[in-house]
């Protein structure tokens, strides 16, 4: 690790330590309270009834027997939400909570059961009677694209760009991006390379499977516990799809065992109140791991084409990327933000992105990490690599020769701010990794790649009071993942001159603080901090006149500089926060920042990753030997939690590389549904990640914060991808790189290399 | 009731309803959480050793035998506290919590166990063996003021207004307020009453006994769930007994089961603490109802001398107090407020208050409800009834002829801004009640008298949040004893052009929120309440900007009148916040309001109260056959709580006045430690308390309120009083004037009546 100590380059006190998390112990001691720890008085156990079936119409729900079952209270279907005109995207939101008409995929809930313990609601589930009419499905994007496909909404018109087309088609959103004219670039470059890639269905694989417990009260209040990175937008759905105002629901927000973006959508939720209303009592449903893999959002699996078109110096003349997003079931919109990532990190002056969502019957796709970033990256960063090695060119000054900064223009259109991708190259041509040679045993290599994510903006609120010892608290609605009570305590310190322990976080629930989107997108230390920072400034404010009253000048004499109120009129000392926290009282009472924010851009982030790897050829298994993450962060926060980040998103970029899909049957089903058959990477398959953190600080956020999580699981698919074909020399375009995978390719290859041997 | 609808006036939409309160349900189906209701993994139970001596100084203390009992896994005495030079102060507050040196009063803590189960730690406290040197005790105040008597605290000097004496004495504050010269006064009074009284000490009588669990974790962070009306309060008395920073603390207030005033001073948080720190688990201490009587403050024993002088005319000249009240075994300054109350509603030229605080070998007097003016007015009052007796005029007549009013001096000095006795006044003699012909079967009589309490102010801290349906949320850290949730989010409705049910209000740990002080002296709905209407200010003002930035015009020519932004400049729609809330989000992100508020005076209330009774000179007890309470509440919030504060203080006011009493043997012992013996009044004790509801809006305070909860205890005992002596002839000058009293009152006055036949 290059950080060792604090960062900020001596700018900081506080930002760019590494204090003790103030959730930690409860953490490690398994005192901290998840979505399933909460137990209510009268409590009932719900359990899903879930669609045997991959496509099926639903002809007739029949409730009685599990109705009439001893210690059954209550069982719901789609019907007991509001019923009555309503829009499509409304029916699509109820749809992917409870089927209405349709089963859409293997798992879709089709009603849901109360009863006193769970063992009698799983029973009560399998005595409601369904009867289907089944009907062929579609598992695959490249199938379902198809025009003779069959339909998985039947009523979807919207194939093209947006816009309603006659024909009904499986394709749910279009976007497109078009800057010059790519068959004059392609037709003008020197060097042109087109390649087809496929990724699988991943999932989070976050520990904690969904759970949710409400009670709906005969008052009309409703509040629900749960474990979500999203609590106000579960209260905004909930709230539409139960017709009810804001002010009816209170969503509490358990601690979170994982997320990496599955938790965001919610599923559990809505069943549980319509059961509690049902019932007069509290109702918690939780998700087996069958469900959670079946029945939540995975990663799409992405068909894409790269092609990429070069003069004889590397610089890039045009780009064409086209993106197949499997959608899931129900409507989804990702392959607009892959035509966003796709081709960001180069200049290129001719571009004709087009990414489509395409409906299937699987379980509605949701956000992973940078979602559908490293889908659509994974092709460019092998096309790039293959340019190279035709170029004879090291693939760092490829990309260095083609890095967009400042003043850029991104491939889909904006421009950019201040970045730092060629620091990032810069620091991996110059690590210890990078310096190194290369291993050279037999089935030895290094790849390298790089990623990129935007980084998510939306809105956030905080408050910041101050305590009469002049220790402080901070309150913020981002649920805590990866470490936010840490980070706000660290931004509050620092704005006010104090230690991180001396400030207490708090993530308060929906009734508690001012509305605040997901903690996701790599926005919350950046967004929900400048929320923190400004809090803190309008205490500071507060604060000033205090000290303006204590020394008989005037508020505008005031300043606060290095932890301290100083007086430009007089010889004050200077007084810190601590000295002036127990004359509060005395001066105008309490202090009390507020701030809210909804910031219109944000710092993007880009990483470059750079990994040496054994292939063993009689196994197909892939050894990591060495792995190096170098990122710009903006301004690293938590310097712990920042090379945390960054390790966890390249181990779980590591496991999509190389091991994780969903395994369908000829039924469609998936066939691994356990942490067993689901192989995501141990602490055997790891080597310590080295990281690099480059600090190039962000316009616009106070302390220059760019979010750390979502990029560093990109680049490991391409750097595994490139270091792969280099020890075995077969480019293996098709995720995940597994034994099996590795073990088939080398045997082509062996086949072609040598026909005759391999003939006789 | 005069009161139906709404009041204001028609002034309030919201203000002066009657909406179901937010916090009901779950309080009548008992899924609300008290202190007691916490329950942690790995939680131990506590008991503390208490003290069976009224004074005994502390030899030893030996815990050996204790701690090696199988389950117990701590034991704490004093001696955990850091160590080293303290305060005097410092010490009071230690002492009242763990006793050092002395055990000052029976039941005084001597020592705390924490165990796997109640009963272990029971038993473990009973082998813990402590050497005492028992010392003479005293338990009444006008024994304890003597020369010779026994001293409570052998260090105590403060004998004489504040200052120090050579001489030590039990006296521990002197108040004194003069104007004029009341040896004129008296002179030049054409009527001069003196008499004596004795109030005993009486108990709160909360339902819930008190409670504190703690988790001190091993990084520092400790959390305190517990039963308080001042959980700032709490965690500061924490940080400064154990020496650590306010942020090491959380107090989490949970529900409360009435307070009264006995919630404020903390008995078991820092014992709960100390064996947590001790044992790295929680622990929880519970008192027993015995425990909650014998070591927890009940409201102060009394005697006071009262002269009042008048004119023929009823006008007063002088009036002279002389009150001592029982501080018990540690310092208390309970006599000044009685100082401030005695007098405080009639004007007087000539004044001498002087109030002294006593040390008794009893536990720490606390507050009750309007606290010291009961004990204070009493005296008052009935001398005033008996001046009005003398000069034949009625009681209403007489305190008209003195009432104060607006540019008045009260008694001990300051001027009253705007106040509303007279019309109180007013109210009671145009009542039904009053206008319906007393009583007049032998027995029954008419009493009347007045109470004033000056009302808190302290400083307190709000939020309001505007959710994305322009419904709201609104966050004080001002626990909810008397409807606090209803009438802030009442309050915030009103500013906001909302309905209450549209306000979602929540009680916030000292973490979440500003520090604000205790919910006590009728301070909640006035100052949080105003905290909450500037929060709300806030969120307007944020909101204009919104609604400018919407219309295309200046913040300044946006108004929010009648619930609604409306523009000054062209032809806009008003636009209600409901109306708004969608568009939040599209115009700069959430709103947020916050304030905090420290109010340097705030609204005196009064109240007049008339009831009519029969004594049953059998048993001498006496029935309430008819009572009204008026009161100047200065603006109802919600008015069904109003009424009940004022019934609720009518009721234990008619206990204090009745049945209530600690009963002590000749050891001091209390002898009715349990609600058996200790009779509060009943349903069956009491009819309706009919309330007249008079409203003369507070200056300062947005909507007027002045706080009701403290005045409706204090006019029971003058009136009741002053019935009684109608009824029987007698003045009982001694509360309570229970059965035995009231026989033995009638017995003695037939034997001076009837000496001869006495004498047979």
């Amino acid at each position: 690790m290059e950080q060792q100590g604090s960062s900020g380059k001596g700018k900081y006190k506080v930002i760019g330590t590494r204090p003790i998390r103030h959730d930690g112990e409860d953490k490690v001691t398994g005192r901290a309270q998840y979505g399933a720890d909460i137990m209510l008085q009268d409590q009932l156990y719900g359990h899903l009834l879930r669609s045997p079936h991959s496509n099926a119409k639903i002809l007739k729900i029949d409730t009685s027997k599990a109705e009439a079952m001893p210690g059954v209270r209550a069982v719901v279907t789609s019907q007991d939400f509001p019923q009555g005109e309503i829009s499509a995207g409304k029916k699509y939101a109820r749809d992917r909570i409870l089927a209405s008409d349709k089963a859409l995929f293997k798992g879709h809930p089709i009603a849901a059961v109360a009863a006193e313990d769970r063992w009698t609601a799983e029973e009560a589930a399998k005595a409601i009677e369904v009867s289907y009419e089944v009907l062929p499905a579609v598992m695959d994007v490249m199938e379902a694209i198809k025009e003779d496909a069959p339909l998985v909404q039947e009523g979807n018109t919207t194939s093209t760009l947006g816009g309603q087309d006659a024909k009904p088609s499986n394709i749910v959103n279009h976007t497109q991006h078009k800057r010059g004219d790519v068959d004059d670039g392609f037709a003008k470059a020197e060097l042109v390379i087109e390649r087809e890639f496929d990724t699988k269905a991943v999932h989070q694989g976050y520990i904690e499977p969904q759970n949710a417990t409400a009670l709906a009260r005969s008052d009309g209040q409703i509040t629900v516990w749960c474990s979500s990175q999203a609590p106000f937008w579960v209260r905004a759905e909930l709230s539409a799809l139960l017709e009810l105002p804001l002010s009816r629901f209170k969503v509490v927000p358990m601690e979170i065992g994982g997320g990496f973006g599955g938790k965001i959508n919610s599923y559990l939720e809505a069943p549980a109140v319509l059961l509690s209303k049902k019932t007069g009592q509290p109702v918690k449903l939780v998700m087996s791991r069958a469900d959670v893999f079946e029945a939540t959002g995975q990663a799409s699996a992405v068909h894409s084409k790269i092609k990429i078109g070069v003069n004889k110096d590397g610089a890039i003349v045009a780009g064409q990327a086209w993106l197949a997003y499997e959608s899931g079931a129900l409507p989804s919109n990702w392959g607009m933000q892959g035509s966003m990532c796709v081709f960001a990190p180069y200049k290129m002056e001719h571009v004709l992105i087009d990414a489509y969502d395409v409906l299937t019957n699987t379980s509605k796709v949701a956000a992973y990490r940078a979602p559908s970033s490293p889908q659509a990256m994974f092709g460019t960063e092998s096309v790039m690599d293959e340019i190279a090695q035709e170029l004879g060119m090291d693939p760092i000054e490829l990309r260095l020769k083609n890095a967009v900064q400042e003043g850029d223009l991104r491939a889909d259109g904006p421009k950019f701010p201040r970045i730092g991708f060629k620091e990032t190259l810069e620091a991996i041509k110059n690590s210890d990794h990078y310096k190194s040679p290369p291993p050279s045993a037999p089935n030895q290599a290094r790849g390298l790649a790089a990623g990129f994510w935007f980084n998510a903006g939306m809105q956030s609120s905080a408050t910041v009071g101050i305590n009469m010892d002049g220790t402080a608290s901070v309150v913020t609605g981002s649920v805590d993942i990866g470490g936010s009570r840490a980070s706000m305590s660290i931004m509050a310190a620092e704005a006010l001159g104090l230690t991180a322990e001396e400030v207490r976080p708090s993530v308060a629930d929906t009734d508690s603080i001012g509305h605040t989107d997901v903690t996701g997108g790599s926005r919350t230390t950046a967004v929900t901090g400048t929320a923190v920072y400004e809090a803190a400034q309008d205490a500071i404010g507060q604060m000033k006149k205090r000290v303006a009253k204590l020394w008989d000048i005037s508020e505008e004499q005031v300043v606060f500089e290095d932890g301290a109120f100083k007086s430009t009129a007089n010889g004050h000392d200077p007084m810190t926060v601590k000295e002036l926290g127990p004359k509060l009282g005395m001066t105008g009472g309490p202090v009390l920042g507020s701030a809210t924010v909804a910031p219109k851009s944000v710092g993007a982030g880009f990483g470059v990753h750079v990994v040496d790897i054994e292939v063993d050829p009689e196994t197909g298994k892939v050894a990591i030997l060495r792995y190096t993450a170098a990122q710009d962060v903006g301004t690293a926060i938590h310097l712990s939690y920042v090379e945390g980040q960054m390790q966890g998103g390249v181990v779980q970029g590591i496991g999509w590389a190389l091991n994780e899909e969903y395994i369908r049957g000829e039924d469609g089903a998936m066939q691994n549904t356990g942490f067993l058959d689901y192989r995501v990477p141990t602490m055997l398959d790891v080597p310590n990640i080295e990281t690099i953190i480059v600090e190039v600080p962000a316009p616009g956020q106070p302390y220059g914060v760019r979010g750390v999580g979502e990029v560093p699981i990109i680049p490991p698919l391409g750097a595994l991808h490139n270091a792969i074909y280099k020890a075995i020399g077969v480019r293996l375009r098709a995720l995940p790189m597994s034994p099996p995978s590795v073990v088939k390719a080398i045997h082509e290859a062996r086949k072609i290399a040598e026909p005759a041997a391999a003939r006789t």
